[in-house]
């Protein structure tokens, strides 16, 4: 089964285009999708990825994609995957234009390309509206959004500004990203009675008024490399608090996402994509 | 450049046979090996390996193979690897005999292939003479042979046998390594000032007579999935200490290897080998 490894700062997934299975290796895959993810999946005896990204027809949209994490469960969508897809796509000429109608099981999202020559330089991904009411996060309290507000956590007072991009996001801007003590005070953050569902939990350092530095706790994950909407969230909340203006770029330990909170409230995310190699797996 | 993904035990490997690599392929890797496997080995920016291994033409044996560990570091041997790289020969019909001569940087490996039907099930490795004298492995003390000698750690007494393999194994049997706490005591027993050159740390519990379970803490690189040359050492120190016979198979986390410590006073190691995919990394 031929596939290309794409990452997107890190987060990285074994995209493999459906029309290239042949129906022999189609008969040969009689395990689930998910048992298959989660052995393609596996870094020691697999190809080793966050997740298996597929790519198939479509009736709604230019293609569908299809995302199965490392552990088999499925994901709505994903930034960072979704600008792997609508660069492969152009690159391999499966279209011949920039912005692509890609449906997933979030809806469809239209990725954009930026274009340098003939390469894609990045892709620029509507990631939707923030919502900030307090309900919408979900966070338990009177109504209102959360700006600004002090949380007690370890006999230590944190201020937080929670933001939903979809997911639920705690932001914390400290004077120091490397200083904070992530491994300790994510879990307890992520768990916090304030936050039914849980919660994402962004540290940000602010460098100027459109630069930050961010670490990210993901819930159920840990620490992380990348999170795409966390960076969204974290360039909202940074100019709800007036600390940047509504065009952010946000530094993530793999590398810098664009973020732009637009006049028409939707948040756009800029970033890089790259295919590292192509192979053959045996089914 | 085209490579093969293979793995032993979950210890796993970008192999490169240098024969197919092109000219202009070659031309391009203007970087150092040790840059370029640092590259390649990387999980979520390269390919992902343990190690790159390079097969190269030799003068002396069939074959030479170079192994160039994911921190840009070379490595003598690695009975892991080899198992793959005879494996690979043998199937790729680079070779039609099923004992290899290998260069390696730790001299001439004899590596013999167990066929059944056309495939490799399995290689049979000769791991060199144990040597079991105090100044061999090295330790600090008087001469002679370290067998079942108490060890006191962390305010607790320990069994110790040491066996080196060329590097130090100190071996301890335990009623369940399970219950082995060894993410504390690894690193303490490996810095232990009896070990001048640190040393490589197994727990073992004894199944039956021809059978161990072994978890093991490696000198410089802590839990792995497996260590080749650490059962090894647990074969030659359970037969030492009367618990098993000279064959015994060696449980790790990835698998068993069924290791002989032979009447030539030689220790074979037995173990599988796996091709997981192809692929092309551009250069």
């Amino acid at each position: 089964m031929k596939f290309t490894k794409v990452q997107g700062l890190g987060n990285d997934f074994v995209l493999v285009n459906m029309k290239e299975v042949s129906r022999e290796e189609e008969k040969n895959l009689t395990e689930s999708l998910a048992e298959l993810a989660i052995k393609i999946c596996d870094r020691h005896f697999g190809i080793g990825a966050d997740g298996l990204v597929l790519l198939r027809p479509s009736q709604k949209a230019d293609i569908a994609m299809q995302i199965i994490n490392s552990d088999g469960s499925e994901a709505e969508m994903c930034g960072n995957a979704i600008r792997c897809v609508a660069k492969y796509a152009y690159e391999r000429g499966l279209f011949d234009k920039t912005t692509l109608q890609v449906e997933t099981a979030a809806g469809i999202m239209v990725p954009e390309l930026i274009i340098e020559g003939s390469a894609v330089a990045a892709v620029r991904v509507d990631m939707g509206v923030p919502r900030l009411e307090r309900e919408q996060i979900p966070m338990t309290g009177p109504a209102g959004r959360v700006v600004n507000e002090p949380l007690e956590a370890e006999g230590k007072v944190y201020h937080i500004t929670t933001v939903s991009m979809g997911n639920p996001h705690c932001i914390i801007f400290v004077p120091d990203v490397h200083a904070v003590p992530l491994e300790n005070l994510g879990p307890v953050l992520e768990t916090h009675n304030l936050f039914p569902r849980k919660t994402n939990v962004e540290f940000v350092q602010v460098l100027n008024d459109h630069e930050v530095r961010m670490r990210v706790w993901e819930r159920g994950a840990g620490p992380t490399l990348a999170c795409g909407t966390g960076a969204c969230a974290t360039a909202v909340a940074a100019a709800l608090n007036g600390l940047t203006g509504r065009k952010v770029r946000v530094y993530l330990h793999a590398g810098p996402l664009d973020i732009e909170w637009a006049g028409d409230d939707r948040v756009y995310m800029t970033g890089p994509a790259q295919e590292v190699f192509t192979g053959n797996y045996p089914v």
